[in-house]
């Protein structure tokens, strides 16, 4: 790796400091901790099991998963630092100058399957890549409620704007955005649940958004692309920090307004047959997932992320007016969720 | 489509008849309706369900399913005949002459979930297409036991190839280690249960194997293809219609041994967790899965296949020396089931 190489490529001056690789993934293994202490007080019945793993071509990982607890039925926090020869396809035809190139990769990724139907399923990755002349930050954090509140969505996207309004105006539209457009069930034309915010390959260029995916619906985003002064590798890292402790003040809330509603067999066989369409989403269209399997990862950490449960129906359809059709209809299309108020949107 | 461009690019001389298209389509549909019959039979307590639906780019098809009988916990058995612009990528791939050209596909293709854990899940899928200068049959059938006996599993193969050898005696040995190789779960590295015979590209030419799939272990045929004289047209639609009429003799003989076996929660969880194993393949791998979701098929009966219910467990590991054991260490690997004899593989 040299100076000229990289900023040419990214036609700015941030290189990644010499400890870049022990200080983002020391960051990700601390945000493990302290998201899993978080969640085992939070739940106040089970604790996480750790496994630690190797992986053949290099590096490893501690993979905590927590079961039949109080809050959470299945529920997985992993931790990963792997390294190799070369990036797999999927990643490289988005950035073709990793090709060629050794790779490092370190990052957190979690799920967690609450077993009340009213508490929503949340998901959280972050990860940090360095390959070649090319290094960049990714990730992001989404929930999906199977009986959903307007103002539980709206809480947790305040929570998440105000990390990324720390740190530039522009982040939160455009990674909401690209959230909405990530997490999309191209399928089912539904969104996986009500968002949250989603960013790839930020390499500290200008350029704030790189698409559109070919899982969402087509550039959603291709008229707003951002384009921001650039930004250095201390900023990305110290957004992306920001970003990981979010988690807590976003989720936790929620959980503590909905734990005691209670619900019966109607509302849980709803939700595992909405579980149905997370492992749909992470299997058909997931770039964690494809990594994980494509670099021939630990299978069980990788899939982690699927529910405990799940059932499938043929030609379901909620009755009309219930809570189960105003999911569809209303919580799983892109929404403005900070600046809803009571009475919009027909909830 | 000219005489000239067929005969350059299969190398032989046979072109589909003018009637191609509704000869097959018409034979898809009556397959259908045979097995349908035959099911319906063998459950005795419910019948299928249809819907008939049209597809906006052009065709459609009608999908049946069954759902809380005697046997079957739920099953689709679906036909299908679509045309369009293109095919997609994951075709063209392997097929590149066909790039440029408008299609026609038609097929039919089942899956039976059952609930008694001593009774396999089944797949059929039959398919042809026509693209330009090239034309081909695909598809095969391939059984997943849960709690399995070497002896089904041998019944099962001796009728399949009794049906391949009426046509070719290298048909079965062929197509038997493609369907090894298709139906592979590498992120498992399991086989998806003791197979069947599966084949793609059959288009008349003296090449009987294309490969190795992305999703086999690499190449187990590359050093074993078949190159046999040109067949024509008319001897591979035979061949496919009798690959589908081997169905009802393959599968029911094994339903009727094992309907009244009884079972406890541990089979049932057992089964509800390898399901699991299903459903990855299913979304992962499956060829005419994502080919179905790439050409906006309908979404509720390519999804057909998913199981009712499902369990994943992090970390699950079957007990040594338990039926559940045996799965995976003797009928979830390649096995020359046809030659099996009592007291072999340790079973």
């Amino acid at each position: 790796m040299t100076t000229a190489t990289i900023s040419e490529t990214n036609t700015f001056n941030s290189l990644p400091p010499a400890d870049s690789r022990a200080r983002v993934s020391q960051f990700m293994k601390q945000i493990q901790d302290e998201i899993c202490a978080g969640l085992t007080e939070l739940d106040g019945v089970e604790t996480f099991r750790e496994d630690s793993w190797e992986r053949e071509e290099g590096g490893g990982g501690r993979s905590r998963v927590i079961r039949e607890g109080d809050i959470f039925e299945q529920g997985g926090v992993n931790f990963s630092e792997v390294w190799g020869h070369h990036l797999p396809p999927s990643i490289l035809n988005q950035r073709p100058e990793a090709a060629g190139h050794q790779f490092y990769a370190t990052g957190t990724s979690m799920v967690l399957h609450p077993r009340n139907p009213y508490i929503p399923t949340i998901h959280l990755n972050y990860r940090y890549f360095e390959a070649g002349p090319v290094w960049w930050f990714g990730g992001g954090i989404d929930l999906t409620p199977y009986y959903p509140f307007a103002e539980d969505a709206k809480q947790f996207h305040s929570v998440l704007k105000e990390a990324c309004d720390r740190h530039h105006p522009e982040y939160y539209p455009t990674f909401k955005l690209w959230c909405d457009e990530y997490f999309y069930l191209k399928h089912r034309q539904e969104t996986r649940g009500v968002g949250g915010i989603f960013f790839d390959y930020q390499d500290g260029s200008g350029l704030l958004y790189r698409g559109p995916d070919a899982a969402g619906p087509a550039a959603i985003l291709s008229n707003q692309v951002g384009v921001l002064p650039s930004r250095n590798w201390e900023e990305l890292f110290t957004f992306v920090q920001d970003c990981g402790r979010a988690f807590l003040p976003a989720y936790t809330p929620i959980v503590q307004r909905r734990r005691t509603t209670e619900y019966s067999d109607r509302e849980r066989n709803f939700q595992l047959y909405r579980r149905g369409r997370y492992v749909e989403f992470n299997l058909v269209y997931d770039r964690g997932t494809i990594f994980g399997l494509q670099t021939n990862g630990r299978t069980e950490s990788i899939l982690m992320s699927l529910p405990p449960l799940v059932r499938w129906e043929y030609g379901y359809q909620p009755e009309a007016n219930t809570p189960e059709a105003k999911l569809t209809e209303v919580f799983l299309k892109p929404q403005d969720w900070v600046n809803w108020t009571p009475g919009q949107l027909a909830i």
